[in-house]
């Protein structure tokens, strides 16, 4: 492997230094140019040649010298483009941007087939941590069952600090924005906009199939009270946002992204601050898990590292590069809607204090053919109502929602205070 | 990748059934003979063609038809010399053979190397588990720092009833081998002589080097008793039997496997039953931990299939498969001596209830430089004597060790009851 590998960095923010860092590290690795927003920002970033930073992104993707064009910059514009370009001029790609991966990743798999390139983003999803290989190869002879995770760090957090402080979502959020874990606009994370795009790639990958992230159903974290935590603690669960996958016996694809209630002995429970952990399920393998830092400079740029690493080895002797390594999904999945999924619920409701109540829940639940497992309700609330929480079989999402819509016509209900999945 | 990859599977126990059954689901793989000690014995494998077993191994060695030689028959020999003179014949090599490849491994590396063929062994560490080609591969950016593991099932579900049951080693060892789950000589697994052999093969991956088996220092789980189990808890950890590669300073390797007291913050302490887990530790990607089951004729199937396709897929396209599956170890660890060892550990002594016996122990710690961080005594025994337990800030061994010969030098002394090393 005496061949050196020429690269182009484009993009300079956290990602990107450490990527650069971790790079310069690597004898048989050149860092030809870097493309930035601005040559003359001053950075103090270790081992970093002034002289090969440049505005001119084109030329990056244009230059002839240059084998892998590394992505960093992030945002779909005009990252899309410069990839696209970079594709046709056949280069390989390493990319960290799952909104463009989630989002794009059909058009760039197909324009890196018929260039007889790859694209490799083992960064996009869960940061530092092994996935995507790993599904490609070790997993290979599995048929992949089900995906589930935590793959966002910041809501992890938050979900982590109001389980241990007993404290509100709204308070948790302002600490996480004050010490960097949440950004100002916090919606991309708390809302499960970031969750989504990464089980979308995986999705994809594991299922081999087009997943349209818009599809994807999701629910954010922030009805999520430490009332809501402390029952489910209760009843042996945590309460983690979940990216979730899985394939249906009519092979429809059930992905969604939403708070539930992981059973303490399931692995995921015991994944706290801003950990990621995903749990994949094959028919030989049964269950294995992956775990690690999510996101960050160094962790990022380590899986980033890892593919040009992985490409650059290749080039060294074979002239195409890993079939491995290659993506081919032909058919789009057939996406199942939330109304068809199937899931355990958690229901807290608001009630008078009447006689029959209980049994009024109970047989409207019974009507939609939905059985309950749990109940607890502990004496009244200060306002004299009752305060009922409810764990139920499987249940149909359409036959749940029929449930509580029939439980609010009822004079004794107050509220439906909150309606969250769960997992065993 | 219309090009079919010709196997023969080398043994049919309980690895190489759950291998065919996997394999079988793949059109362009063709199991072409299957090698058996006899082949009337009565078999029940569905989609086994009796028409292809044979009792010859070396004819398939030979066989000029086939790319890929699955060797899942374990034991050194005759494995060894097959593999030899598969090599020698231009064939890849898939093994789920760990004894082989800790002992044997670097021969066999070599002989790869110089024939231009693989050897690919995912299912010999951790079984299921993805853990080679995370470390060749996305991992490959990392300066490796350390590794440690639960490797070994038998002895992790054994630890974890006594934990949950407070039963006594011997007890469970008995109930484990009427289950199945430990042998009828547990050796092998109680002394830690199987975790070694995986520990020796990762860490001669993760460190580049070539590591010495028999050089492990090596402690069974035999003289846990369920006393230090419940100490442990009262002090935050739990007891596992863990595997353990660590370069120094000085770049020596520290390679151990012995029963260690696991902070209950670390990953590794909630890792129960059979499964196993691996922590890697790396300078850019910091921990990252692969969890799942380590053993059973799925799960390690499904890493055999994995290594056989990988090599498939590659020979589908390219002349040579993978760099990233070549094992270069040109250099010999240096693999530190147990007593040069550091750790923190946990005391339990038995003595006199006589005043200044903690002073003492405190004493003569103290003049071997070892500071005591905990240190509990809860009245009487029965007999009158007093259970003292510490615990050590960071020591080394020689040190320790020195220590406890002073001690048993004290009137007041009974004994040294236990020595257990601890992780943070």
């Amino acid at each position: 492997m005496s061949k050196k590998t020429v690269i182009g960095l484009l993009g300079l923010g956290t990602v990107g230094s450490g990527t650069l860092k971790v790079l310069n590290k690597f004898d048989n690795i050149i860092i030809k140019n870097i493309a930035v927003r601005d040559t003359n920002k001053k950075r103090n970033i270790e081992g970093l040649d002034n002289n090969i930073l440049t505005t001119d992104a084109e030329m990056l993707v244009n230059d002839p010298d240059i084998d892998i064009i590394v992505e960093v910059m992030g945002g779909l514009h005009p990252a899309f483009e410069l990839i696209k370009k970079a594709l046709q001029n056949g280069k390989h790609i390493v990319t960290a941007n799952k909104d463009l991966i989630a989002k794009h990743g059909e058009d760039l798999f197909s324009l890196a087939k018929e260039n007889n390139v790859v694209i490799m983003y083992e960064a996009a999803v869960a940061g530092g941590i092994p996935i995507l290989m790993p599904l490609r190869q070790s997993l290979s002879g599995n048929s992949i069952t089900k995906i589930a995770g935590i793959m966002n760090g910041t809501t992890n957090y938050i979900l982590t600090k109001m389980e241990s402080e007993g404290s509100e979502f709204n308070a948790v959020l302002k600490e996480a924005q004050e010490l960097g874990y949440a950004e100002s606009d916090p919606s991309g994370d708390v809302q499960g906009h970031d969750a989504a795009n990464k089980i979308s790639i995986l999705a994809s990958l594991a299922f081999n199939k087009k997943v349209d992230v818009d599809k994807i159903y999701r629910e954010g974290i922030d009805y999520i009270s430490p009332i809501d935590i402390s029952y489910a603690s209760e009843f042996g669960y945590n309460i983690k946002l979940i990216a979730l996958a899985q394939e249906t016996k009519d092979k429809a694809l059930d992905i969604r992204v939403h708070p539930m209630l992981i059973s303490k002995k399931h692995p995921l429970a015991h994944i706290n601050d801003v950990m990621n952990a995903i749990v994949v399920e094959g028919d030989a393998v049964g269950q294995v898990m992956f775990s690690g830092p999510g996101a960050g400079e160094m962790p990022t740029a380590s899986s980033v590292t890892g593919d040009v690493l992985s490409i650059a080895s290749e080039l060294g002797i074979n002239e195409y590069p890993l079939p491995m390594m290659r993506n081919n999904h032909s058919t789009n999945a057939v996406q199942l809607k939330i109304d068809d999924s199937r899931s355990r619920y958690y229901i807290r409701v608001n009630t008078d204090n009447l006689p029959g109540v209980i049994g009024d829940l109970g047989l409207t639940c019974g009507r939609k053919g939905i059985n309950l497992c749990s109940i607890i309700q502990k004496g009244l609330l200060p306002d004299g109502t009752a305060r009922i929480v409810l764990l139920t079989a499987l249940a149909y999402e359409k036959d749940i929602q029929e449930a509580l819509k029939e439980m609010y016509q009822k004079r004794t209900m107050k509220r439906v205070e909150n309606v969250i999945r769960v997992m065993d």
